[in-house]
């Protein structure tokens, strides 16, 4: 006997539906790819994604095609978000950011039916378009313009697609369990993996992912997504914010320091999330431009590991709290965030800023686990270093066009992460496995030692890695970008002096330019190994 | 083709699971019948329900099975939420101020074959028990007791069914569509009708129900439930208390204002939640002990209209926030939650307050409609008054055994409510359909002259009524209880001057020692009609 409630379909439909019924006149703040700023409301933004739905359905697509987009945060993305899954369809947010090899490769491999470009775009599209394999039509996100009809042959304008539906589309009662959205992974360790969210998934992770002690926005919240559209959905803040009714800030293509600096003041962002470079580049901008950023409360850091030095310097000179987050492409992304359980509030200052550093904990909806190389389950003692395995209501199954389950035999999915999980559960990344340093048979982790190398106030940014050596096997290197350009490598090594072990402490030091960033703003290691790993066997 | 993302069930048995795993040594407090106050922690009711759910296997009951609640708000009857519901039988809490023969009739309706009761029925049930046609064992919630087992035939004690038991019991994994638990409607306007959750629709009422502008725990709260867990839930409390890891407190059976006021301060409560009645008693209580309730920073009102003139006296006097909030048995129960938009923020502290004597908005998951008498649609203009329907994830469909629908034809259920809707979605209740006076065509709210007549300073408690009368067929009647014995029916009807239109003051005041509440603490205007509509007609 089922019990005898109702059962209503849980859609991102319904998320933009409750956001136009709600919230309507809330305002969602775009920074258009002119650098022009419009304000735009959720009304309209569930209008046009009403538009868009209807259009798609004209252009005869079928219900679960794949529409990609290859844009930057603003709201005709966010109409697109909507649009495309509430209407039945696939979003497939691309990373812009990706060589043109890549980019094909994804394109095909999602049979991308329909392509939605920033006008930056457009050069781009134009010259790969005759590579793309099922692509029918290609939208420019903009009024119709000569010049770009010129460049690519049938092009349709987004605008005019939407200026010929009426927005009084009814957004349909799908099925759940039907896919919403696909996104690759990052393609930090490899090539980027297609991970494929339901609608169900997707309203989980709103709803669990946005309790008090998750990201917690509320309608009189001011939310800033600067994390991209096509980095996990910009970890899932449109539907959040369309779930509470929040205002919404979408940053457009420039993420500098200074750029971000302005707008925060500007629109007076209460919360905004992204990865620990764009916190970095923001401290600068802030230094440069006298911005105060008084209205910024906390901001949510993941992706890579937050270095630690910047969690006092943001509390103590802006006010502002960093909360550490932890998640994957095939965790939607939300795997840990870390706020206090009620019995730290009697530790010191200093033990709580200790805990704030790590990863976090599991909110309802995930589970956690270490595991060793044998699949044999380790203790949670805070000092057990192990393969990180997570399960969920919002954790992949399978990869997008995989035959294969992405799982262990008992149903987990191994994260390629290493970490640690004390007895409440707080879990700290000591490294992915495949970038952990096996020195002499002990591990030592990377995070770690960047952390210590971005604490010296001379270094702008570190990454170590593991280089070949004789004896060792291998051996920490730290290739580090300069602050201060006087600052030397004895300096840095002395450093490490006290704060790791003496067989931890790097063997050298290269200081480079600049590091080699993935589109998502993750430092690419395995572009660092393959310039330095034979550094030491050199000498 | 359906999504490639892992598909857990939304169970009960997830939510102690997560407790379990990732709050074990958060404390739960427990006030026991007896007076004694224990603590325990999430671990230990993790531990107990699982061992509670492997007895009542051994017992052989089947899934499914119903197992009544008579019993107070206690860690026991909270062991016994996970437990049954967890192991898949269904945990039908039951209001133990119902008369005998409305308790007879509800615990044969729901056909429990388990009843857990509190020492104190253990006399009432001793009585009753020959006219429970299900009921196969009746189980005292403590440990054995020979004067109990010399009072009731082959009863069990709990501690020993526990105590038999290991806690290695693992949580199945259910349909999260199967029904996890059954509460009655409070009888406050005739009979008692059942309404059977599901683990799905519990679930999902919990994580929507605690975004960060709705009920709002985080683990770094202490709980205290005053609305019983007999109430619906306790409003889903536990539930959420679980899923968030927030301490939590159970009060026991004495919800007088001393009792509470000392509690509060005694286990630094933050956040609490109960009906109107039990706040004014709060007040009182306050003033009597000297208690501060200095951690309290909100209390969650509802079940009946808060009366306004409280939201100034506890925020200026104690520095706590009451939020009010409005649900239904039939909707699990959170249908609105009275938190302000963005915009508000501009409006004057006056504005703002009006607005939040409201029972304010919807969260995700709900929606909310008015309509005439004939079912057309009705504007949310905030000043049309409509019959109020809504629909959404924890609505129900039919009634417990009934086989109608409960829903209008095109799927919503209609409350019984008279309610007026603004365009940001703000609802107030006018009045329930059956209590609204209809004094010659026109509506009079009962629930707005009861507000008016509680802010007299002299007043303590009120309801109005309809009376007949022989020209306006219905005229308005107050009865009211006085704080203040000099205060005269002249002052009181005095009092609503300027207050309401001139034709909407009250006929007459009657004053009584006491009003009659249900057991939910609401007042019953049924029984007060019964007794004073003719109060007109006398004269
Ligand atoms: N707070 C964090 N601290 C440390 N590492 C993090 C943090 N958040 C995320 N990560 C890292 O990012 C990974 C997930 O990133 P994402 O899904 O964007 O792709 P990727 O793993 O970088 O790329 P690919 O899987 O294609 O190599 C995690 O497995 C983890 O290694
Ligand atoms: N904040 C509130 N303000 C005014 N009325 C409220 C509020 N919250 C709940 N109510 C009233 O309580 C009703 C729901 O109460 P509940 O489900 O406990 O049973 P009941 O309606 O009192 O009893 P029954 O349906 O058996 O007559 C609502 O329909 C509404 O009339
Ligand atoms: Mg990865
Ligand atoms: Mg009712």
């Amino acid at each position: 006997m089922l019990g005898k409630m109702m059962h209503k379909q849980l859609t991102i439909g319904s998320l933009i539906e409750h956001a136009g019924r709600f919230h309507a006149g809330t305002t969602v703040t775009s920074v258009e790819t002119s650098g022009e700023t419009v304000h735009m409301t959720w009304g309209d933004i569930d209008t046009n994604a009403r538009r868009l739905a209807a259009a798609l359905n004209r252009l005869g697509l079928e219900q679960g095609a794949r529409c990609g987009t290859i844009a930057w945060n603003n709201r005709r993305h966010l109409e697109i978000y909507f649009g495309v899954s509430g209407g039945g369809f696939v979003c497939h947010t691309i990373n812009p950011r990706l060589k043109a090899e890549q980019l094909i490769y994804i394109i095909n491999h999602a049979e991308d039916q329909v392509l939605f470009i920033d006008t930056t775009f457009v050069p781009a599209v134009a010259q790969l378009r005759a590579q793309f394999t099922e692509v029918k039509h290609i939208v420019v996100m903009g009024p119709r313009d000569a010049d770009i009809a010129a460049q690519i042959d049938g092009v349709l304008f987004y605008d005019e697609l939407l200026a010929a539906e009426t927005g009084d589309f009814d957004w349909p009662d799908l099925d759940e369990n039907l896919p919403s959205s696909l996104c690759y992974t990052s393609g930090t360790t490899g090539n980027p993996k297609g991970v494929e969210y339901t609608h169900r998934t997707s309203v989980l992770h709103t709803l669990g992912g946005n309790q008090p002690d998750g990201i917690g926005l509320r309608a009189r919240d001011t939310v800033l997504a600067v994390v991209p559209m096509f980095h996990v959905n910009a970890w899932g803040t449109p539907y959040i914010a369309a779930a509470v009714g929040a205002k919404l800030v979408l940053p457009g293509p420039n993420l500098d320091g200074v750029s971000l600096a302005k707008l925060i003041d500007a629109e007076k962002i209460t919360v905004a999330l992204g990865v620990p470079t764009i916190w970095m580049g923001l401290l600068q901008g802030l230094e440069e431009t006298g911005c105060t950023a008084a209205s910024l409360e906390r901001t949510i850091v993941g992706g890579s590991a937050l270095p630690t030095v910047m969690i006092p310097t943001f509390r103590d000179k802006y006010g502002v709290e960093l909360v550490h987050a932890w998640g994957m492409t095939e965790t939607s992304p939300i795997g840990t965030l870390n706020q206090l359980l009620q019995k730290h509030s009697t530790l010191d200052s200093d033990a709580q800023e200790k805990l704030r550093e790590g990863q976090g904990r599991a909110p309802y909806g995930i589970n956690l686990r270490l595991v060793d190389d044998a699949g044999t389950i380790l203790p949670n003692d805070g000092k057990t270093e192990g393969n990180l395995q997570i399960c969920g209501h919002w954790v992949i199954d399978s990869y997008f066009r995989a035959d294969d389950s992405a799982l262990t035999a008992d149903g987990w999915f191994n994260t390629g992460d290493v970490a640690t999980i004390d007895a409440d559960g707080y879990m700290i990344i000591r490294d992915r496995s495949k970038d952990i340093i096996k020195s002499g048979g002990e591990w030592i982790s990377t995070v770690e030692l960047e952390d210590i190398a971005m604490s010296h106030s001379d270094i702008a940014q570190a990454a170590a890695i593991a280089a070949k050596h004789p004896k060792w096997d291998e051996r920490p290197v730290v290739i580090a970008v300069k602050r201060n350009p006087s600052v030397t490598e004895a300096a840095l090594l002395a450093h490490y002096k006290g704060k790791v072990a003496s067989w931890q402490i790097p063997d050298r030091v290269v200081f480079v330019d600049t590091l080699p960033l993935g589109g998502t703003g993750k430092v690419l290691k395995n572009k660092l190994r393959e310039s330095y790993d034979e550094v030491l066997l050199e000498d």
